[in-house]
């Protein structure tokens, strides 16, 4: 056998740097975990390769990288509802948090990773506690995933040390899909002086950081009255943009913010359904692409979103941006396509190996039917994925050359038993009489 | 046997004037084409049922009213893509529906019936041409809709002549699921005089009115200059609101225009992802249901809104009116869930007989399941349905008492000779070369 894995006959999406290329009639050819050759169909004799996928009516496109999680939130789902943001946390968000065990968190990520593979996640920025069992839980179904430690500050030396430990045991692993960052917050719940030591410690250890920011005009406000600056610049200032930097959110990015992020080559990582239910503001997307930054797409936590749907927010960011511009031009097809892949991969700092579908780069990939009611006739392929397809309709998804789901079938997963796990925790997880909470907010 | 249909041991939510009623572990009971009963499971013998169906795990819940459709536009999708309104209707829309024969459009609303069906739809308003074809397949596939032949009033008596006769067809067919209202395009297209003639005719013929009005900023501005008053307040000048009025869009009536509507008890089409597509802002949606007018939600044609799903209107509708009010506690879940089923209804005058699953309401319902990755856990039911649900979620779709759709197979449509015969016009129908237009959009 010369390869592992031929899928035939298909038609290929690209996303990269000169736009989205759509090719009918390819065969895909997978050798470990890369690709190594896109080609037409009927040049390579199927008995050279160890298993064949049919292609037929199918799109191939890269796997969909979600840039920003909390992923086992999933356990929360539903539970706070149509609430401002300041509640939404004070009196659901860390009132309930103060319930998790190790190994509900366990559970929750589980679910998750079941939710994401079906929806077509291949890689996942996760950012939440208990990494260790959030860890296991990926590597187990199989995802790729860039895991990040929360941290508020409050024992500053324990957090860090936490992160170094996590760090050590996991960077790198699982043939390299795991990859570590270290996850103060937000500068709104962390410390100044907390920021700083988590900048030097990020250098020290060679990893990347990824944070919340400037969710709403309040932070904004609040921290230009503290610190004279806004929420990003005093993330340059404690010295969190001397490596890489992954920001979630900054919906409200000022101009001399996005100058300061695309100077930096910070990454942003854009969750427009969160802020719409939040009702917390629109980032500046297509201002911060001018400008040159990478803006992936993300999830948030299911606490906000409801769901792990990568698909929907694409259609969000690109209906979004057109109405907040007025402007029915604005983020075309090809570019929401190239947000929900290649430039996830950019804000992750893994574009030489991830968001493409082109030899040489990683065998994450997903199968995608176009046979439903709901998109045919397909006139134009792009348009079917931005604005008719849904996360059923992914078929069948390959990480580091490993199939994980195929014919909407989990290969990797005991579906049953996670949500059995799940449910018999669910009612334990939403009790807030105990009146705790992890952290408080403070919009002013 | 006692009775028709038997759905056991659901949880079945109803919506209606006091707000969203959720009972779990619930019986329907369908005689003939009506609910007869909602009541604990256990307390009826199922032999009692020619057929039983098991609810165990789904939600059982009016079918979606979708109150604004193009249904045979499905041919179109994706053909028109990141542009404005004026290109769209003139470039696009109106060259490509020269091409349309009425086989064409018998196709075209087939296929949208399978999509609508797949997705839960159960009734909806259709204002296109070649109704008599839309008719036939809407009968043929179990719908129930309420049907407008669009006028021009480029030749107005044969236009009047041809909807009456079109009434004299159809209104109150196939049980009363078909009725039929006139369809004047828009007053932007439509001649004052001709508007005035619809009213005359609508009156004679004992019709209602359903038409486009208000779609842009720019729409509102020529009005003005041309006739003293806006596009709204034109259709009540014309004796428009002299009988049952449905207007679709209606996104910029000013707080005069929602106080005309609600005095006249005019019905309201939203269909938001249109909107945001094409750039053309979004309608005040919290202050006309103040007022109390009944907004119910619209999928709008496929050339502009690329799918016929109404969960997707729905939670576009509350996310965006917490947005643009900034305020997440506007739109909550149950005036979502309203808006889908019973608003719908009411828009359509059809409130007594439709939108929800009470005794004595037709039966028209569907069954939705709540055991996917992406649903579970189900702390809330109105939230799964909000914000968790696709429409792949909906396994059972019922019509007048008749099962449309079982564990998502559909029973009266052949949805595979359905595709087969869209695919084999597709090509034709997006051809632009010959020059022609069925009508010009003037945007000032």
């Amino acid at each position: 056998m010369i390869y592992d894995l031929l899928i035939q006959q298909v038609t290929v999406v690209d996303p990269g740097p000169e736009g989205v290329m759509v090719r009918a009639e390819q065969d895909v050819l997978i050798q470990g975990s890369r690709i190594v050759a896109v080609q037409p169909t009927g040049q390579v004799d199927p008995t050279s390769a160890a298993r064949v996928i049919r292609g037929e009516g199918m799109v191939a496109m890269p796997g969909l990288i979600n840039t920003h999680a909390h992923a086992a939130m999933v356990l929360f789902r539903g539970s706070a509802e149509d609430v401002p943001i300041e509640e939404w946390f004070n009196d659901y968000i860390w009132a309930m948090e103060t319930n998790l065990t190790p190994e509900d968190i366990y559970w929750g990520a589980m679910l998750a990773a079941a939710e994401m593979i079906e929806s077509g996640i291949t890689t996942v920025a996760d950012h939440y506690f208990e990494m260790d069992r959030v860890a296991e839980a990926f590597v187990a179904a199989g995802l790729r995933a860039h895991l990040a430690w929360a941290m508020f500050g409050q024992n500053p030396r324990e957090e860090l040390d936490r992160t170094a430990a996590f760090a050590a045991r996991w960077h790198g692993a699982a043939e390299d899909r795991i990859r570590v960052w270290m996850g103060p917050h937000a500068p709104y719940t962390c410390p100044y002086e907390f920021l700083q030591e988590v900048a030097r410690e990020a250098r020290r250890l060679g990893l990347g950081v990824h944070i919340h920011v400037s969710e709403t005009t309040e932070q904004v406000q609040t921290s230009l009255q503290r610190y004279s600056v806004t929420p990003i610049q005093l993330l340059e200032r404690a010295g969190l943009m001397g490596g890489p930097l992954l920001c979630a959110h900054a919906a409200h990015a000022t101009s001399e913010d996005i100058a300061l992020m695309a100077a930096h080559r910070v990454g942003v990582a854009h969750c427009p359904k969160t802020f719409l239910k939040l009702a917390a503001g629109i980032a500046p997307v297509i201002a911060m692409r001018q400008a040159g930054i990478p803006v992936g797409l993300g999830t948030d936590g299911v606490a906000s979103n409801n769901t792990l749907d990568l698909w929907e927010q694409m259609r969000l960011t690109a209906l979004l941006q057109k109405h907040e511009r007025r402007d029915a031009r604005a983020l075309p097809l090809h570019e929401a396509l190239t947000m929900a892949t290649w430039d996830g991969a950019r804000a992750l700092g893994e574009e030489e190996r991830l968001g493409r579908l082109a030899p040489g780069y990683l065998a994450d990939l997903i199968l995608v039917r176009l046979d439903g009611a709901h998109v045919q006739p397909v006139h134009r392929v792009e348009a079917a994925l931005v604005y008719a397809v849904r996360a059923s309709d992914v078929d069948t998804v390959i990480v580091n050359g490993k199939v994980l789901m195929e014919g909407r079938r989990l290969l990797t997963l005991d579906k049953d038993e996670i949500l059995r796990q799940v449910r018999a925790r669910a009612d334990r997880l939403i009790q807030r009489a105990h009146g705790r909470r992890l952290q408080t907010y403070r919009s002013q």
